[in-house]
């Protein structure tokens, strides 16, 4: 009778068990958080689901993409690429306060790095949200005074400088060859295959044991407290939402970003988020768990205790993803036509 | 008997074309140009040959080394990594006249950033020869203030910050753990792999048919005008040698760079020099072709016309050789403990 007992009570712990992990994770996708696309053919029909309008998806593209990523001639120095702000070793970003570029001057409006991972799922681009797709944005900081500094004229000179280039430009987009559009279109592949799946997504495609005991306690005071609100859908953010709805941010000063016309700022993905400190658009939180208990009280008006963000740390790093294999690219050689740097 | 008067001038073509490339050959051997060991096995034998003393290799250690060398966190910055200079992806240098560093500070001397790829089987290095091997060179630049501008106590403080460095050290030197000269070593392993074997090596190996006509013919004039007096061994450079020994260098007053103690400066290696313009100790000559006709009147003392020195790049392209595949690394996470970046 004692075996019974003992064996029935199993059986009504391991239900609950049961239970409440089901419970979680339908509550989890109530709350609107969606696992990643399993390879590209679900990323591309995502992409399209949202209405991201992009270029054809070709390998080739991409390694041509890669290359110009890691390319420090786009830069008017010749010294700065895209991955010397978004390095594909440390989370997609560059762990300083505040992008740094040109002459090592420092982004005028002390904005942080955010990370290039996943960044292809944001419906909106940059911490003003001013650009809507990733070609658009990855001419921004290749122009940008205090970024590479490079203008669009100087950029396509350089590129077409480099005969392999050339040919690559003409094989992939035909007639039109190196133009500036090409060359961030080109990038902006690239960035397509920057996507990190994560034990999280794991555990919102049903496998129970992805996460662990405290993460999905995690992710319970993540869902309980509001956090996803805002961090929600496949990237657990991407998209623009106001800022401030609360309280005042505790570093609102540095710098003198005030979000778009309307005040709304891009809320950065939590995914990879415990590789890309420093965090907010400032930079000014080193901490995980200050950032958290920020967010609350600025955001929701709520008081997240130490304990509580402990928790949801926990649980956000099961967001930290698989990365990519990227072979180092080797680039074309330059000629006696190709403009020299300047430093 | 035409056909026969044919055939048999064919053969002595064809006798004398073959005993040329034999010549060629063995003129290239006598002047003591040895191609590049087939693996890593002939790579170490020739390093010991040579007495350079090096700690054991290892996969495993070649693999920390390679974080180390894309690690920005080694720097002072946490934005230039031994990579910045050293480009895997631009012949292993930088492309830029003089070498900038932390703060967009260009090297005081006006000094030109050298290849990495072969360099472990340079006899000397820096320009002027002051570090006599990899390890040791590893160390300057991390600790330079117009570099990377981290002092070695700062460097091993950020290391040992970060969890997965630490055990990867301990793991690999054992007690010892985090410390600088480990740092180095680590750094200087993985350099040990980039070797880039290339057709010049081929045909120095027997196989006629790696070069060119043209560039066989380049090789000749090399050889004729006496460029492998100094451009010699398995680097064809790479040892100390005098400068300026019939001539006045064109450039001598850009940077205050005059050698050694004794006026020597480090013949830089040809390989791959199609790839790392511009040249000379204060990178101020772009075009390989000018590079070699002012070697030609400042250390031989001849004039090498335009077409001699067109036919003698045209052999350094040959140079040009495979680099080994290189994945981008994952570097390991931040802690609390990190030092944080000073810009």
């Amino acid at each position: 009778m004692k075996h019974f007992i003992v064996s029935l009570s199993s059986i009504l712990v391991a239900s609950t068990l049961t239970l409440s992990a089901a419970n979680l994770l339908s509550q989890a996708k109530d709350s609107g958080l969606v696992p990643l696309p399993k390879d590209r053919a679900g990323i591309e029909a995502m992409l399209k689901e949202y209405g991201v309008k992009f270029s054809a998806f070709s390998q080739e593209k991409a390694e041509l993409g890669k290359k110009l990523y890691f390319e420090p001639r786009l830069s008017k120095s010749g010294l700065i690429s895209c991955n010397t702000c978004h390095n594909l070793g440390l989370g997609g970003a560059d762990g300083i306060s505040a992008a740094v570029g040109h002459k090592w001057v420092a982004n005028p409006h002390h904005l942080n790095s955010p990370t290039v991972y996943n960044s292809v799922l944001n419906s909106a681009q940059f911490w003003d949200g001013r650009a809507g797709d990733l070609a658009d944005q990855a001419k921004g900081p290749i122009e940008a005074e205090p970024e590479m500094a490079t203008p669009a004229k100087l950029a396509v000179q350089k590129i077409s400088s480099l005969p392999e280039y050339q040919s690559e430009f003409k094989k992939i987009y035909g007639r039109s060859g190196v133009t500036f559009d090409n060359i961030a279109d080109a990038i902006a592949t690239f960035e397509r295959t920057l996507i990190t799946p994560s034990r999280y997504d794991a555990f919102l495609n049903g496998d129970d044991k992805a996460l662990s005991k405290a993460e999905k306690e995690g992710l319970q005071v993540f869902l309980d407290k509001g956090c996803a609100a805002c961090h929600t859908g496949v990237n657990l953010g991407g998209s623009m939402q106001a800022f401030e709805v609360a309280g005042k941010y505790k570093f609102a000063d540095l710098g003198d970003f005030k979000g778009d016309a309307n005040g709304m700022v891009k809320t950065p993905t939590l995914r990879n988020i415990a590789e890309t400190a420093p965090y907010f658009h400032n930079g000014a939180i080193w901490s995980l768990t200050d950032a958290i208990k920020e967010m609350g009280s600025i955001q929701l008006g709520i008081n997240i205790s130490n304990k509580e963000a402990k928790q949801i740390a926990t649980f956000l790093q099961s967001l930290s993803g698989e990365k990519p294999q990227v072979i180092y690219p080797q680039l074309p050689i330059a000629t006696d036509k190709t403009p020299k740097p300047e430093l």
